[in-house]
């Protein structure tokens, strides 16, 4: 029986005394095994719950993270003392309303809020793993993800939702265990990772390890920080977040606190500043080691792969409702993307609907403040609960 | 009078036995006046020619190059042994026939082909510039080929042309020296730096910076360079000039020498292994510190901007021929960012035709071989010279 555990933190930083979250140490006799053919153990699964779980243990709602994500979905997250990363969408009275549903957010295998990854402990040699930990899949996160539901006591969850990378996790989920999900909410993303988007990652991962203070993996022995090296990889992250029309909307040609060029490297631009802004913040609280697995995991993300990339063929007969979401101006997940899985799960004969938000935000819509969306979402879900006859 | 100099190439790098094209050097008493205030001398030209000017001096194109271009935009390029980067447009018989017309293609200032940049020898500290060379502008770049055109003794422009970067160019001639100018042709270009761009801009510039082999910009006074930054910054540019639908029609997810994942982090993918090769090869021609320049010229780009934006003001009742050209795919500079500068023109009164080219190659589509983008280009110049008495 795995033990509960204090959830782990990012080597070197402290947190504020706000709710750290909870956490599940799976031992030896509960080896993760993993697609690379590895076994992972011991292992933890960090996590952060929002309302109750009623008495028939039917209310679950499992959230799942993106590549940049925790378990800190609502609240107030305990580093970075800010919001959690999905308050417009958790909470009492939200699309995913805390006062009806029991919010799971595990915190994914491969990162670092306290789930094993490869800043942890490797038992066998007594100090981080780095480089020694296994590349990890999607499909190895979400079999973590099975074992916190078991011992969580939930036989089936309700919805299972997220965007992005966990979008990409929902489909997983609803792929390979059809049977513990009543209904999926993949957002903004793609059931393979496109070769623009494994681009994108690469250059990032480039970024991080040609940071001298990379280390080869090694840095956590040596006391330092590929703090550079990751900042370059988050902004690039960030411009492909954000559409052309949210960055102009936002920034335009805007100068920071002067009014005329410097003629020199300095932020000139409040775009500048903004994506500097965001590479130094994300340094303080994120694993570059994680970094690297959690991007390497999208890449290696082609759900239907064994199928020939017959989706329809991976969800013939399944009795999962779906609710498939995109935004127009997402051009990191676009639109077709999300509509052929859409389209692939109504071929399979599923009930699947497809909603495109309009919105110039990009990728980012699904985490901002959009009120078609959170219509949509929350229509579908009281609607999963209105037929399981929960109020 | 300027002096004919042997055009420099980076250093640390040498040229094989090829044509290396020619440089005018100007010196103390022709001074350069720059938009920052600073004045440059001695300062070289570097440029190529292809073709023969006539007896009249009127069949002159110039060509002017993009942010990693140079001056060899046909030939064999003296540092690659490769074709120029604009063999499909420039020569015998092509689009811009150098049967019958001279033209000219000057490296820009800033830049690392033999016109004076970053990497070029301060005179008054006997080291190279590094940081110390002020930062020009895409208008400064503009003054510099004015002089070369002069000395070349050519009053009268019959055509200036480029992509990207060398489409602000020939925007800034036609705006700034209309009398001087039969024609321009700006492809796939802007005439302000948007906000999207130099956030992308911006984090080259960071991963170049971030590199500790850069030294605070003096790498050559060390005998080092910030190779794995300028990779980067290479990688990150070349996910921009190509589209999606590219990157999946020349990639996909097609592995790189494997059948199957690594799980590790070497290039398991095609575009990974690409992408590698783009950054490295870049390495060895280019020079770290001229990319920030000639990038912060271009961001710097805003040519109506004395006007309040207002593009139209900028060209009233102009005199010069135009056609825009834009790529269906090209998300860097987009269909809409050329079709309103041809508005303006023709809310100018210019005489500007404007013709989006259908292709999936996104920005990098006016380096390559497209048919109805090289006819469009053929038919006009064919019509300017017409028009000019030029056979």
């Amino acid at each position: 029986m795995p033990q509960a555990v204090p959830p782990e933190f990012p080597r070197r930083l402290s947190a504020p005394d706000v709710p750290r979250g909870y956490a599940f140490r799976f031992d030896e006799g509960e080896r993760l095994p993993l697609d690379c053919g590895r076994t992972l153990a011991p292992f933890d699964v960090a996590y952060m719950t929002y309302g109750k779980l009623n008495a028939s243990r039917s209310n679950a709602v499992l959230v799942c993270h993106a590549l940049s994500g925790d378990q800190f979905a609502a609240g107030t997250h305990p580093m970075t003392g800010r919001a959690g990363w999905w308050e417009t969408m958790v909470g009492p009275g939200k699309p995913i309303d805390t006062d009806r549903f029991y919010v799971i957010c595990p915190n994914v295998i491969g990162g670092c809020m306290g789930s094993t990854g490869p800043a942890s402990c490797n038992p066998t040699a007594g100090k981080p793993y780095a480089l020694d930990f296994p590349v990890v899949t999607i499909a190895d996160m979400v079999r973590a993800q099975i074992r916190l539901i078991d011992v969580l006591g939930i036989e089936k969850i309700l919805c299972v939702t997220g965007g992005s990378m966990g979008g990409m996790q929902a489909l997983e989920w609803a792929a390979r265990f059809p049977e513990r999900v009543v209904s999926a909410i993949p957002i903004a993303t793609s059931a393979r990772h496109t070769a623009q988007n494994i681009a994108l990652h690469e250059v990032g991962r480039q970024a991080i390890m040609a940071d001298p203070d990379w280390r080869g993996g090694n840095y956590l022995n040596d006391s330092v920080r590929p703090a550079r090296g990751l900042a370059v990889a988050r902004m690039i992250g960030h411009i492909s977040y954000l559409s052309e029309a949210a960055l102009t909307q936002k920034f335009g040609r805007t100068l920071q606190d002067r009014t005329a060029y410097s003629f020199g490297f300095g932020a000139d631009f409040q775009v500048e500043s903004y994506l500097r802004h965001q590479g130094s913040t994300f340094v303080g609280r994120f694993d570059a080691n994680s970094y690297l697995y959690i991007t390497r995991a999208m890449d290696y993300f082609d759900l239907a792969a064994e199928q020939g990339s017959d989706l329809a063929n991976l969800f013939r007969n399944t009795a999962i409702r779906f609710l498939v979401l995109s935004f127009t101006s997402d051009w990191l997940f676009p639109t077709n993307e999300n509509r052929a899985i859409a389209q692939a799960l109504s071929n399979a004969g599923a009930k699947a609907q497809f909603r495109e938000i309009e919105s110039i935000r990009g990728h980012d819509a699904f985490l901002l403040n959009e009120p078609e969306f959170a219509a949509a979402m929350g229509e579908f879900l009281n609607s999963v609960a209105h037929e399981r006859g929960i109020d």
